[in-house]
């Protein structure tokens, strides 16, 4: 890590964002929990999931659609689905329309949200990628205002605000938090937010290591993609902003295989009746499976970040 | 209501209660929304489902086989479900036999949580009466140390340490708790704690009604049960203690149909992934169904008590 001085997104930028868009997110709650899933130390998850459309993405979304002039042609998304439901919420809020891209990966409960908002949405492409190109498409055709899902200043300030309510809420402070990362925005605004005060630590699936990739290398490169948590961590490659944030202030990266994300999210039903999705308990993933090694009484957060799951999968998992 | 002075569990004994199993249970996350649910004024979320064994129970089970001398025996329990797993857990945390008992109506993620505790169990009988009968028998044999669900002064003492928790944790405090009924246990507790300054308003569904119709009779009556959350909120016939405490420091009882329980369970998945059992959306079907009908800017609290559900059935709902 190298002193975070110049970094494209700043404390104040979140700070703004927070002021901006608090009237439209939810405060999730931080529970902090003495000692939890075989940590000797506070553990301080920040129930994210709780948050509208099912995940953190409504963060970025309304932060986007609150500093941008939204034309006639509305906003368009390519997503997984975590962030389509979230641009497609925060647009019904605010009157504009939405068209959202996905892939055909994506799990029929985040479909089914974005459709519920009223967006417009457009199946194609095995591939987060695929909806991305189909999306660059449209917004030329169309005029539409894009809402990048993670390489944007606008978003990565917006996922930020996580850190800063998680840093006033936990009890007794942090010292590390664990954040799963697909494209990176989420960790690129937390680990702005935190500058190094405390360590923030990625978590990917073995085989979506897209920052992990990029942090080896110093700068984005394409990686495969094959994980249970492909439909929210699936990103080919991580953001230019996201990498350049990376470097500076994420500790670094723990690799989780797919088998300890589903056993997160089955000792996260079985012992706290939290239903999430895979990517919602990855971070917590490298908790459990030792991943990720915290010292004795290291104040360890975990980052609940996502819920859109379909619960036939999830009760077929228990 | 008259003057709770003289009640069988006073707020001393939930202050003892709280220190005794402090260390055994989860301090639940209470969580404030500026308006929710249609209602204009706060409302204050106690996550309880997210307690040990997937209930508030885990409070009275605790304090019962902590305060009394567990035999050789073992302890035994009958139960709708819920009270069983806490009763499971505790013993098991505390290294004591557990023998459980309940009734064919109970959801395979009750029994299962259950077994996994090492308890026995023993299914007969189609509604809870049945199984207290056979446990009664069980207990008369062998000599194991009954756990009442709710009408003994351990377990009401127990269920009031939510209420403590709540007050202090409530960002602006509390108006009025809504709060979902059974045999009484959890309602009498937390009336017991609050004494009046705070409003106590009980919910059952229409068709099981055994508070409802013990403050109408002003004893305990025995009621016809026919109702989605039956498995819960199913008791035949409210307490003894829980009629006395509740005559004099709950308000009201109010009535809510299934389809208000089965609406609420929906509206939690759908706009807060929290997934809960019909007796844990009970209290909100309240609120949200208009059979409780706060004042604009009322401080309403509503307590999620339990998300012991089987996920297939929450999938069929949503």
């Amino acid at each position: 890590m190298t002193a975070p001085a110049a970094l494209p997104v700043t404390p104040d930028d979140i700070r703004a964002a927070h002021a901006r868009i608090a009237h439209h997110v939810r405060r999730t709650p931080v529970w902090t929990l003495p000692s939890a899933f075989g940590h000797d130390g506070p553990v301080s998850l920040k129930l994210e999931f709780l948050q509208h459309a099912g995940s953190f993405k409504a963060r970025g979304a309304f932060n986007n659609l609150l500093v941008e002039s939204v034309p006639a042609a509305g906003v368009a998304a390519a997503s997984g689905g975590n962030h389509g439901a979230a641009v497609a919420y925060a647009a019904h809020q605010l009157g504009h329309k939405a068209t959202i891209f996905v892939p055909e990966i994506s799990p029929k409960a985040k479909v089914d949200v974005i459709r519920r908002m009223g967006a417009e949405v457009t199946i194609g492409g095995p591939r987060y990628a695929d909806a991305l190109f189909a999306c660059g498409m449209h917004i030329a055709a169309t005029g539409a205002l894009s809402v990048h899902a993670y390489d944007a200043e606008a978003t990565i300030a917006g996922q930020g605000t996580v850190a800063l309510e998680w840093e006033e809420d936990a009890a007794g402070g942090l010292d590390t938090v664990l954040v799963a990362v697909g494209g990176g925005g989420l960790i690129a605004g937390i680990a702005a937010w935190f500058g190094g005060r405390v360590k923030v630590v990625g978590v990917e699936p073995e085989n979506s290591r897209a920052l992990h990739a990029a942090l080896a290398t110093g700068e984005p490169v394409d990686v495969e993609v094959q994980s249970v948590a492909a439909d929210s961590l699936g990103a080919r490659s991580a953001g230019r902003l996201v990498t350049e944030i990376a470097r500076a202030a994420v500790d670094h990266v723990a690799l989780v295989p797919d088998e300890a994300i589903t056993d997160a999210q089955r000792a996260l039903w079985r012992d706290f009746r939290i239903a999430t999705e895979p990517g919602g308990a990855a971070a917590l993933a490298a908790l459990l499976s030792g991943a990720y090694r915290p010292e004795p009484g290291e104040r360890v957060g975990v980052l609940l970040c996502g819920a859109n799951v379909d619960l036939a999968k999830l009760d077929a998992l228990a």
